[in-house]
């Protein structure tokens, strides 16, 4: 009998906040996948490091970080070859995750490659995206409100479209797009109560007024705008 | 010293689906309060039910399920009042939210009561959003893609427009409104890849194409549209 993929969200960064089941999958893992830099580091796996069992057996998935590039296909080829060796041998393979599988997260390119062939499952996680909302104590919605998500490298026309369209937005991956982000609000009146959200749950969290963010953003900082209603000026 | 109010984001049903974080803190709790029904009735209480130390104090907020209505602020205020009496003795006071804090979650009404006036911490939960993707195995988002939430109940004319300028959706809370949806994302030729989703992570989830939906669905059944891009079909 096959082993099953399993894609576990391990929140985004306190490794408090992986949830219970994670917890026990990757305890009783035996062979671990997870996305890393060229040079083996990574921060799904730093997440989990004081949970694995000793001795298991790691596939690291070295993805070069270059952002407007979609992903190798032959990385993400050659990972799934050698899951599969190990599904075909019964083992299951925990796939890490960085925030939740499924919320911009490169375990899609995985798991369109299994879906219908082998047994998947997968493990939800705290997204980046209710995290910063909980460190900033931002409401995201409420009642017949809607919210939207964008990219920070969204085109242009598109994203004013975005923001002509929807009343609350949560602006993903910012790094150098931040200044031009910043333009784009305050020609549609939300600069005011846009917030800042860097490095969230972890020691160097930041949460900053818009208007007081770092010039120079890392690429996995949110901008998180609330809807005019919801939006209550107070110190976190 | 003041205590602390702690809202605590329990998952969308499955015990499991707590983050450690919650779960240490519940397990510590002297007092929690709740949503319920009138006649004290609480999910969020039964998904923790398990966790609970003896002898804690709970403090009900009964809400009257009425969708349409602002809910009442003379049972926030009633709430609020316990609950201060209780941080001002030095307690602290954990909030039990379904799903996660933030995300269209009644813990905003205490919140906004609460915020720079006493310590207020909000620790992050497994949205229902999150939990659907994972339980249909459906993408939300990737690379240069936006995402919206958008409420079953949103006005007709707001809803279409929502429709025209976005390319992915959950529609929460469903309910009553499961024909008319279904008739609007027809018309823009989205059912096809619409994907209904009733219970998730319970024992009686549902994960069905929108075309073979039940005509009554609960209220809180959601429906994703992944986008075109994302759309592969298997089965789950």
């Amino acid at each position: 009998m096959s082993g099953k993929l399993i894609g576990v969200g391990v929140g985004p960064g306190d490794p408090d906040l992986i949830t219970l089941r994670g917890l026990k999958t990757i305890q009783k893992a035996t062979v671990i996948a997870y996305p890393s830099t060229e040079t083996g580091e990574s921060f799904a796996l730093n997440i989990v490091q004081g949970y694995l069992p000793e001795n298991v057996q790691k596939i690291p998935i070295k993805i070069p970080m270059v952002e407007s590039r979609f992903p190798g296909q032959l990385i993400y080829n050659t990972a799934s070859d050698e899951i599969v060796t190990h599904l075909k041998s019964g083992q299951n393979v925990i796939v890490l995750c960085q925030g939740d599988p499924l919320f911009y997260g490169s375990f899609m390119y995985l798991h369109s490659r299994f879906a219908g062939k082998y047994p998947v499952e997968i493990i939800p996680g705290i997204s980046s995206l209710n995290a910063c909302a909980a460190v900033s104590q931002r409401p995201l919605c409420s009642r017949l409100e809607s919210f939207s998500v964008i990219p920070a490298g969204m085109n242009e026309e598109h994203f004013r479209t975005k923001l002509e369209n929807n009343e609350a937005f949560a602006i993903m991956k910012v790094g150098r797009h931040l200044a031009r982000i910043k333009h784009l609000l305050n020609q549609n009146g939300m600069e005011e109560r846009a917030v800042y959200v860097s490095h969230a749950t972890l020691p160097n969290q930041k949460v900053l007024p818009l208007s007081k963010a770092p010039e120079s953003a890392p690429y996995f900082s949110m901008i998180l705008v609330p809807s005019k209603d919801e939006y209550v000026q107070f110190d976190t």
